[in-house]
């Protein structure tokens, strides 16, 4: 194994700009769309008619410097309701709505039984958002109004105008916000910072508490090592094993040329740094499938088996392998996170450095309020030793933006563990999901209430129903249904 | 009397920028420090030993276009403290921050009581807080950071920096927010947005509701006018005579030469625009006193006697007078609010205009954020034709900073009337204050409570104890401390 600090360099790296190699952190708050399945995905949702609407938004909510403003997209749908029925406020998270609004089912099942407004808001700087067109992400002079607290506010002021505005009778309707991942972190916050606006949030596999001093750091890489172990143990120690024998062998020209033949890459391994970005880019392949380890076939962030993870470690069956064994069973269970619909011929590293818009917001977004550290120790994971090493990120956020973090803001701004004064939020978290450690687990109170999906991984629970949904995510909804029925009672109770 | 538009005119530019004479608006959240009295008035607060200090803030909390710091001030006695006492954190308003200790003698009286370290913090832009030093009035550019959210915000910040760092014991204190007027304004608004930081607000003659929409205009002028009735009816008769003689009068050279000599003015009034400086200036006064109207001799804006209504209305005798004998009593009247100390020969309708900071912060704040309409009739008070013209007020704030009012983002951001999910805020209003139609005056929970001071002006409540206080001080004190008990019982609770 190497020294620590080169895995750590070029992890952090990852993290923070998302260049050159994807990363865990990267790929799950800056998801790309795979085109090609987007027809099957909209059955899943956005499957009723809604109109896609501009709203006018300050670029600055927060001062009076720049009174420039821009469009805020959002999607809409108001076939389903009938008086007294609720909105359904979904708070956009990193990339673009429509692909939020397809992956989110269940908001499009509870519109039905609620006879709801639907909504889907983008969040400012993803998908059409862009509050200064193609300069938005040009330096951090342009880039720097994305914030949380600016997205939240977006959201504040259009409920109120789009309330006051709508058709008759919704004016008074409670709203109910829904996210998933950072947008279930945006719908928890909304309903803290502006409750007048909501009458509550389900905030789902959201990991509010994944900043600093609130949550260790190791958590991700523990629940991923979790899952590979249940998957079974040979899965495990091969994943754990694969690091040294990579490196050890792409220490020399001949071994890089070996490892990329026999890991089918697209590109060869011409340097040591190179096979860093393997290494993270295994890593990141690792993270990202536990994140969508779902009970049915899905394509969230690829297009992929039920239980992937199982599927995936049924390649490793050789106790103590060879290094040609180890690299081939590898290739193998690499093939089911990006070769499932067997479309390619190789696998590109760099396929996560086509930079979506997404990914190069949230690379923004963690190099200013979202310090989410992380790190892994080999040692009780099934990674390598990767310590956090936040004066490596500040110079990477330096470097790429000209910013620095503000590693304690968050929790300043939103109350950290102190959150009991707040009302009507519930977390859901799947056991699977790498970033459920980071999330509230146990019942904060009355109305901060929890549900756990055991078998669940990334927000599950927001997904479309499914004959193949196991009863842990029914039982989760059927809890969301009761406390969404409760907000509702409670807000024509106060209006009265 | 002239027509509308021409009063109009000068109170809104007056209500927004703040130059050429006082007016009411400006005056009370501009407030002129007195030296002369200052040390009679430290009797009342500020009186235990404390220290100056300083604490670097980011200019700019929500955005990151921005990285410049400045160094906030705050005062801060902690030699009251002993463990398990609490933290009493007064949210600095628009002057410096040494005033606001000066003139809050029942922080300090209850710091004895409780034990508690005692924190005044300064509002940005005000006092020593100024961000850009010399050129933060420049412009829209420097000034354009001086809002609400970022002064909450800094506190805020400021707080978890201060609890972290104090000395042992104190770190897990409850911090209950103290404030007056703006200031009680952002304690309540502090509760609201960051319930984790303090466990309850005493937020006093805060008007939180009189923005768009949520009050009618006309309040402030009825509550004087009836102040000045209640002390008899003839001087309300007088006052309500007195606009109509003024303007006749002030037609002519002639007239105007002697409106200057009858009532001791130290400069000529030369054109009729400045007999409507004149009669702003006068409404302004009324304003003033209506607000100060406490029940023994004290300074906040003024050295005044007891009762001063009462003192001033005894000047108006003569039913039906002649227009000099108006103008006589009238002069008289205005002695005992600029005059009690019989320190000046002439009266300066521009003494106002020599801006202090806070006068030219709070014009800035009236022209961004706290757009809060107001307006008379002069039929159903003792003013004149006074309607709230929103577009001059756009006008003048787009000469004066080159910046547009937002007029419905307060309520968009701190929830205007439904702020029912909250809690913990003790609303304390007297009904002669001149602001107190514009606050909470039934409780609108178990935990958002209401004092009402039946015979108290402006935030009587936050001043030191007094031989004279009336007994519903007394009693609205007693309520608060009420409170601020449930609120330190309960923080301890959710902390165990």
């Amino acid at each position: 194994m190497e020294p620590p600090n080169r895995w750590l360099r070029c992890t952090l790296m990852c993290l923070v700009v998302c260049s050159g190699f994807s990363s865990s952190a990267c790929v799950l708050f800056g998801r790309r769309i795979n085109n090609k399945l987007e027809a099957k995905i909209s059955s899943q949702g956005c499957s009723h008619p809604h109109k896609e609407e501009y709203f006018e938004q300050q670029v600055d909510h927060f001062s009076f410097t720049n009174s420039d403003t821009f469009q805020m997209r959002y999607l809409v749908s108001d076939e389903l309701w009938t008086k007294g029925g609720p909105i359904f406020f979904y708070t956009g998270n990193e990339g673009d709505i429509t692909w939020f609004c397809q992956n989110t089912g269940f908001v499009w099942d509870l519109a039905v039984e609620y006879k709801a407004i639907v909504i889907f808001a983008e969040h400012r700087y993803y998908g059409k958002s862009l509050p200064y067109g193609n300069d938005s992400y040009k330096d951090a002079a342009h880039l720097g109004y994305l914030t949380a607290e600016q997205a939240l506010a977006d959201f504040a002021v259009f409920l109120d105008w789009y309330k006051a505005n709508t058709r008759g009778g919704a004016a008074g309707s409670p709203v109910v916000a829904f996210g998933g991942s950072y947008g279930g972190m945006l719908a928890a916050w909304m309903r803290i910072k502006y409750p007048n606006a909501i009458a509550g949030a389900i905030a789902a596999s959201a990991p509010v508490w994944q900043f600093t001093g609130l949550t260790p750091c190791n958590t991700q890489y523990l629940t991923i090592s979790k899952d590979f172990q249940a998957a079974n143990q040979l899965c495990y120690d091969s994943v754990h094993m694969s690091w040294d024998v990579i490196t050890r062998i792409g220490q020399t020209a001949s071994g890089r040329t070996k490892l990329a033949q026999a890991m089918k890459l697209c590109n060869p391994l011409k340097t040591t740094a190179d096979v860093d970005g393997l290494i993270s880019w295994l890593a990141g392949s690792w993270f990202n499938l536990a994140m969508v380890d779902y009970p049915y076939p899905a394509n969230f962030l690829e297009p992929l088996p039920a239980f992937p993870i199982k599927e995936v470690c049924s390649y490793f069956k050789t106790p103590s392998p060879t290094d040609d064994q180890l690299l081939a069973e590898l290739t193998g269970a690499l093939g089911v996170y990006y070769n499932y619909t067997s479309s390619i011929q190789c696998f590109n590293l760099s396929q996560d450095a086509t930079a979506s818009l997404g990914d190069l917001g949230w690379s923004f977004q963690a190099c200013t309020e979202m310090v989410m550290p992380f790190c892994a120790d080999g040692v009780n994971d099934m990674f390598y030793s990767m310590p956090w090493n936040y004066d490596a990120q500040v110079a990477a956020c330096k470097a790429q933006w000209n910013v620095t973090p503000r590693p304690n803001w968050i929790v300043s701004q939103f109350g950290g563990k102190n959150i009991t004064a707040s009302s009507n939020i519930f977390f859901s978290n799947g056991l699977l999901d790498p970033w459920h450690l980071g999330g509230v687990l146990t019942d904060l109170s009355d109305t901060l209430v929890v549900g756990i999906i055991p078998d669940g991984a990334h927000h599950l629970d927001l997904r479309g129903k499914n004959k193949l949904d196991p009863p842990s995510v029914i039982a989760v909804r059927n809890q969301e249904r009761e406390n969404i029925n409760q907000w509702i009672a409670e807000w024509w109770v106060n209006k009265t």
